[in-house]
């Protein structure tokens, strides 16, 4: 029986998930609850080795769909392993990324059917879903000039950007298909102003 | 346009595939038949990586539909990148092992839904499948005796004996509901036996 709260966070590269991560961590913590941190593509050993077949620029000449189900493999092993588990136990769950950039990324970026990303939703979630889920939204102009500073790209990262364009479209769309799950929140002005948004959510929680 | 032949053989641990498949090329390139030899999981350079990942004995705690989830990854990949290509250049294709086996070892050996399986085979091939497939039987313990010989043991090759006999029920009922497809042949007599029983199949393709 779960009892914990999951939470997803989500977005565009450089909206500043890794910044609003640690705020929210800290928040939470001091008001007594108990978050597990975990990411996607990941979170389990399986999961993170995985998560470098698709992150490899190696593996450049992925078929689509193949992409598609290892990011859906590695996510059963995430909520079996290990985000189930601990919301059983009680605790929460935060994770970076889930479901919502496979719709994002594979859908808005490569082009998947969507109808298609769903039965794979189906066939491994169920009815299993994030109480709430907080969507970084940031022009992908700026977030990608803040992904340039970090050095050396990942396959999905080396993407032209018309395929993030497409990426943070999807997002969008997700937010206003499920509005009572998925917060849109303005990342593009400074973290301060991200991160107030956030916890007034988190309250509402 | 696919204008090639695609052969599969499958069977329990022990059954003879090596040693057939050695006698099924030689006997076709007598015909003047190219046929390309490829193999599941694997065929693919993610393919193989991701065989890497299903047999590795450091994942032993692999939730059963991830390990599905991963088969049909890399059975995406054979088929976009290697089977279908090599079929529509005229080629034939033999693979050791094909989606049969996902019946039998994940739906027989591991206890999962079959329907669940023929979703996740129709979301991947549609309605590609095998012109032929020749399924090697043998009782498995006279196939395990074989196995014990060859040294160290996968994860797979690991589990224990009632394990394999749903196994093998399992391919012998595919048998039986796809039996134009599916050609059961008795691999537990010598060698030649079971290669002139291929050689009659294989003459009337």
């Amino acid at each position: 029986m779960k009892t914990g709260k999951f939470i997803t966070i989500d977005g565009v590269e450089g909206a500043g998930k890794s910044t609003q991560i640690k705020f929210i961590c800290d928040y939470l913590q001091t008001k007594g609850i108990n978050v597990i941190l975990t990411r996607e593509p990941g979170g389990t050993d399986l999961g993170e080795k995985i998560r470098e077949l698709l992150l490899s620029t190696q593996t450049q000449s992925m078929h689509n769909d193949s992409e598609l189900l290892l990011m859906f493999a590695a996510r059963n092993e995430h909520i079996h392993h290990k985000i189930m588990p601990a919301l059983e136990r009680g605790n929460w769950v935060l994770s970076d990324r889930f479901t919502d950039a496979s719709y994002a990324y594979q859908g808005g970026g490569r082009g998947l059917d969507i109808e298609r990303i769903e039965q794979l939703e189906h066939w491994v979630l169920g009815d299993f879903a994030p109480d709430m889920t907080l969507l970084l939204d940031i022009p992908v102009e700026q977030g990608m000039s803040r992904v340039e500073s970090r050095g050396e790209k990942d396959r999905i990262e080396l993407e032209k950007m018309d395929f993030f364009q497409r990426v943070r479209q999807a997002y969008i769309d997700r937010s206003k298909k499920y509005p009572n799950r998925i917060k849109l929140i303005d990342s593009s002005k400074e973290r301060e102003h991200t991160s107030q948004q956030i916890q007034q959510i988190l309250d509402s929680l």
